[in-house]
């Protein structure tokens, strides 16, 4: 699926690390998808807005969001989620623990996917943005802008819950 | 299994309210574990370190913890954890998503529960102290404080993992 060339992948980041040596530590190395959504900064330290476990394709998820969409969720106001509020969603394959045969663990890891909220931005895909990065090096998805189809075609099903597939999940 | 009379918990919130109205809004109403553990403020905050789903008793887990547990979790100094390390372990109940029926996801909340790293305090069970919140309404587990026994019984298999079952998931 990831097309990119590594030439550009290369010159890219030896330009970030000539020019801005602070980037790298921030996550700027990354390249962004073929549709110009960048890779959020600090997501790793974003709240949980839930979980799930996909017994098609065998994966666990966690679901995060930045401060806005964390603020939607706590507050129920999610239909829709907000401008600005962020989505990201974090994929593992599935691995048994080694002392508890009956419990799926994050084994390893897939890909993190976001979903940008825009609804000027993105009017075409529900208001939302669309981008995902795959694997430990965090390989833009996607030949080029077009990729977007696919997850919104995916989306589908969802079209009555703003296009989301989470719900928050309940907490005291 | 929670036994605490009811009259004294309601006396402890009346004074919470009378005296210190900040309390209660930073979780101080929630009476404390049976061992003298208290409800950790802010875990809904905490960052994820992991999740799971248990397919044994069908619940859906995600793995959170306090700043000292997650920099030992990045830094991968978790054999043992340090002292202040608090883990806390958010459990829901297994339910099908409404447009995605392979997909599990957190239906009704089941409880929160927590280790709280001090390896003097809590020297008689591995260096951790054990506590556990029940349902919405956050009822402390167990009828006395000899209910960490059966907590630190079922951690034994993970007693060469510094007795934690979480291995911190992976992520770029």
């Amino acid at each position: 699926m990831f097309k990119l060339q590594p030439i550009v992948v290369k010159t890219v980041a030896v330009s970030l690390f000539a020019f801005t040596g602070t980037v790298c530590a921030q996550g700027g190395a990354v390249a962004p998808a073929p549709n110009g959504i960048t890779l959020p900064e600090g997501y790793r330290d974003w709240r949980v807005i839930s979980s799930s476990h996909r017994e098609d394709n065998h994966t666990l998820r966690v679901i995060l969001g930045n401060d806005a969409a964390i603020k939607a969720a706590r507050e129920g106001k999610t239909k829709p989620w907000p401008d600005g509020a962020i989505l990201g969603k974090l994929v593992w394959k599935d691995e048994a623990h080694p002392q508890w045969e009956k419990a799926t663990i994050p084994g390893e890891f897939v890909h993190a996917e976001f979903m940008v909220k825009d609804s000027t931005k993105y009017a075409a895909t529900g208001g939302w943005g669309f981008a995902r990065w795959k694997g430990m090096e965090q390989k833009p998805y996607g030949e080029d802008a077009s990729f977007v189809q696919e997850c919104f075609g995916c989306h589908a099903p969802v079209k009555d819950n703003d296009w989301v597939f989470t719900f928050p999940s309940r907490l005291p």
